[in-house]
């Protein structure tokens, strides 16, 4: 990310506007676009909150008047860095919801310490219920499925892609491949993050006539 | 796991013979043991090696003997469970390599705290390079590719799956989506895991003759 893009506010239309208000949004953005960059050198773990603010260059109080802890701060910034690259918006309804995924799984792994990030929020999620990360990950999941299952209904219906699978069942499988190859290709990069996914247009693809 | 079990060591072939290096053995499976309700009941979530000790009767010190580091520790309580369970094993070498992952997820699902204590392990991984958690799954998923490849390659032979797919990209997709499978069944327990899972046998059958 270049240091313009690090400065360019995600939500113009709010920040534009005068008052306190405008100003915490702009000011909460601007320490999530600085914490995304501490993440990135540092990685996600077992950096306190006091160190963090140290890092962006804030108190500690100013950083707990915006983010009630830890959990709460490193999961609004892996949604602000998810919310600059939107592949489903990037790329509009015609894009096959196996080329969203993809398209989104490259971007990701452009970015170090996401898919790090990512990983480690969701262990937390997984620890306690109706923590900030279970809460995030529990509506992220269940907004990704309900998109993509649109998506391949549609390819259904156009006959391109087979209709002999459930699409809810599909959009599941490419949302756990995409995550988990991530983390293969990290860890092994002649596991071929790209390819490996593109498998699925074959055993997507609609009977021989 | 009944009283029993957690009781039998993995290794008796080891254990049973006399001295020293053999009672280390045994005293170094018994910590893990025990080590494994304790993450089951706590989550491995910010424990410090010192809590963990305490939780599971030992000294500071004698923890320290058998495992350096807390994620030393938390590698081997995973790598210890996992053994207990090896299906590949368990079933031969006529089971597919779909069955062999669909049955390892129910059985890893059945374990409360196992798939968040992988996917702690795995945030590691992705930290430092070569650290126990780099290294572990690093040489696991790895192996586990190779393992279920040549099954791959076997039920390609045999005319169970279709031949139009790279084994080795088949592999690394159903290692990803049952790991990513058993997150998602977690935080929604909608998602049917092992039904979702049995979606790549019709994926994956061979074309109608």
């Amino acid at each position: 990310m270049t240091t313009e893009e690090r400065r360019a506010p995600a939500e113009p239309q709010i920040i534009g506007r005068a008052g306190s208000y405008s100003k915490g949004v702009a000011r909460r953005q601007e320490i999530l676009d600085r914490a995304i960059d501490v993440f990135r050198e540092r990685g996600a773990d077992g950096t306190s909150l006091r160190r963090i603010a140290t890092a962006i260059g804030v108190s500690h109080a100013a950083l707990l008047h915006y983010f009630d802890s830890r959990e709460q701060l490193l999961v609004a910034v892996y949604e602000h860095a998810e919310s600059k690259r939107d592949t489903a918006k990037m790329y509009g309804d015609s894009i096959s919801a196996l080329d969203v995924l993809v398209k989104a799984a490259m971007i990701n792994i452009g970015v170090p310490g996401m898919v790090e990030l990512y990983t480690t929020l969701l262990a937390s999620s997984l620890a306690v219920d109706a923590s900030p990360s279970n809460t995030f990950f529990t509506a992220r999941f269940a907004r990704i499925r309900g998109e993509l299952t649109e998506r391949l209904i549609t390819e259904q219906e156009d006959g391109r892609i087979r209709d002999d699978v459930d699409p809810a069942d599909i959009a599941a499988l490419l949302i756990s491949a995409s995550d988990g190859l991530q983390i293969q290709w990290l860890l092994e990069p002649s596991v071929e993050l790209e390819g490996t996914l593109e498998t699925f247009a074959v055993l997507l693809a609609p009977p021989a006539p």
